[in-house]
């Protein structure tokens, strides 16, 4: 029916889609990008998944004007300032700039998109005149994939190329940043996905929506919830090329890929384990279930610790409100049972082989609560003392 | 009216109410205590307040039997071990213990209450045989507060004495063990509260729930909820006085002074924060805003850090799913105005003055939305290294 291939070289495969990004004096260092473009030669649509943070920032509310879904082929981004919670005047800035876009950038109804610290102005001027020293027709994704990034300690870029029976090929690309503050209901994360397909209008939206969902609302850093985040799907049509499944399942591939991502890139973790939960009473259960073993405190220090305590575990599905009993209660790390009504203590073997699962870079925690049919999975990662030192040390 | 003094001593003051604490061999050093007992030798009624956690440990399960108020003179505590997640085996090793009590104990309806690790039986020998150690006329409250601390690095015990018009005289004392796994819906935190004023029965569940709704379900250190939280009131009415105004201011800064303490015993914390939210449409708004303000990582760190980073606080209300406008909220720490709609970069003048109020080991964080009447006040603190180290290597 169709193959998917992985292309290296992010956004550059993508018919249509040029990248670029530079150093316009955001970050000290003159070789780290701050500002960086993606934008289509030809008329595209974009569809946008926004944070459900209430204080939405600047460049958001701005583009919430188009909608989620318009025409448009332009999106601009910058690090190091997150132009939120900077008003009525934060928009207007993000206006002067996106007025000053370069003739030959062909932009229509361009976007910002902007990461960073909280509650101070854009440095507009040096944004302008930074808009000058991107070339507007490079294909240059890697430069682009680093100069989005804050806290990351590597680019986050992926493309999958799909050829269908018959030899007609389209590509789906993107390029991502996010290290912490990540949380479901998206995460402090900016992605860019562009592709080539003749993706239907009508569907963009939709088909974006339920890639997300599975993907980026699944991943828990910290459990906070940044003012920025954004998906942007940017679809131009180029290839000719579409097919249902195929795009969808590229899509959905290249959105759980960088969340992957992502979250081994968590701010100072090691380790990133799925928190598998089934047999709860609805999926909403199983949903709350999961994500709060995702975001515990104590889990994410017992992962850090490599300790196979699993009443930590218990104790979080506990207290999250959903149906459950210990008796029925069945816990796995991988393969290995490591609690259930008959198995309540670990015994020396077990508790040995527990330790080597906890080891791996990454490992499966599965939890059956035996009340229901409802199911969920989250992605987490470990919390460390460099999580810590991160955060407490990031603006000063 | 009547005077409120603060005594020393804890439970000792408590007419009619005997305690202690020793070794049993949980605990490899046997200079430290891990088994202790609180009881009246008059009747008493005990009114309990349990965790929310759907996985309640065994001993919950077996005083459940009771009901939340109950004839009761007698609770016995182990440190060590929850004696959770264990099934009925380990109810039985709870009516096993506490049938072999000592006929001195004049035991009516025993309880036990048990902290530590989840999952494993109880040594119910080595208890059986501690019941002996224990004197049982012993006033030692010193001993007792030692005995049933876990990762705590202090002791908590108080005592406040009521003088009535008149000279009437009735007391109100408690010990209190809790350092980590603190979140509101209580917290793993154990809690014995005795008084020897003489509570109408029919008040004294209400009471005790009202004191504990404003102290330990206002405290966060990690957000996690135990399986074994409990706190338990006494009455045993030996002083003979009672005034309902001076017994519920009492007991509510018993609760209060103690949730403090948990607080600033956090694992690993420093600092102890008030987290003030007014202004909300409703109080449950605010209570949202201000839980999650306590719990966020990102503010935590930046707690720690000493990092006035008011974005972290604006974002995370902005997350909490509140009514809110950022032309609206005003943020102050202590009384320093740190941001509103005319205010949002911090100055160098007031990024002192901020640097100033973080250093301190208590502040508050007011954050006034401006849609409403609601409010509510949370309590946490900051999150170090230390509480990795602390949490990661806790069961090894």
């Amino acid at each position: 029916m169709f193959t998917i291939t992985s292309l290296k070289n992010g956004l550059a495969n993508v018919r249509g889609i040029y990248c670029d990004g530079v150093n316009c004096g955001l970050r000290p260092d003159p070789e780290q990008g701050d500002l960086a473009f993606i934008r289509s030669e030809i008329p595209a649509t974009l569809s946008a998944v926004y944070t459900s943070n209430r204080f939405r920032a600047a460049p958001l509310r701005h583009a919430l004007r188009y909608g989620q879904t318009f025409e448009g082929n332009c999106i601009l981004v910058n690090a190091k300032n997150a132009n939120a919670m900077t008003g009525e005047a934060g928009i207007r800035d993000v206006e002067e700039i996106l007025s000053s876009l370069p003739a030959k950038a062909q932009a229509l109804n361009p976007v910002m998109s902007s990461t960073g610290v909280i509650g101070y102005r854009l440095p507009v001027d040096k944004i302008k005149a930074g808009l000058h020293k991107l070339d507007w027709h490079a294909k240059n994704s890697d430069a682009a994939a680093r100069a989005i990034l804050t806290t990351d300690s590597f680019k986050k870029e992926i493309c999958l190329e799909v050829e269908l029976e018959g030899g007609q090929r389209f590509h789906v690309a993107a390029i991502a940043k996010g290290a912490g503050m990540i949380n479901p209901s998206m995460a402090t994360m900016l992605c860019f996905i562009a592709t080539d397909a003749a993706v239907p209008i009508p569907e963009q939206e939709r088909l974006l929506k339920e890639a997300v969902d599975r993907s980026f609302n699944r991943i828990s850093v910290d459990g906070d919830t940044s003012t920025n985040d954004t998906v942007y799907l940017m679809a131009n049509g180029a290839s000719g090329a579409y097919h249902p499944e195929a795009f969808a399942e590229a899509l959905g591939r290249v959105c759980f890929e960088l969340a992957m991502m992502i979250l081994k890139d968590g701010e100072g973790a090691n380790k990133v384990v799925a928190f598998e939960v089934t047999g709860a009473a609805s999926d909403e259960e199983a949903a709350r279930a999961a994500t709060n073993l995702s975001n515990s405190l104590l889990v994410k220090t017992a992962l850090f610790g490599e300790d196979p305590n699993w009443g930590r575990i218990a104790a979080t599905i506990g207290a999250s409100n959903v149906a459950c009993d210990e008796e029925k209660l069945v816990i796995y790390y991988d393969d290995l049972l490591i609690y259930d009504a008959e198995h309540r203590e670990l015994n020396p073997e077990r508790e040995e082989r527990a330790y080597r699962i906890m080891k791996q870079d990454s490992f499966r925690i599965r939890c059956d609560l035996g009340m229901g049919e409802g199911s969920h999975t989250a992605y987490g990662c470990d919390l460390s003392y460099e999580y810590v030192k991160i955060n407490a040390e990031y603006r000063t």
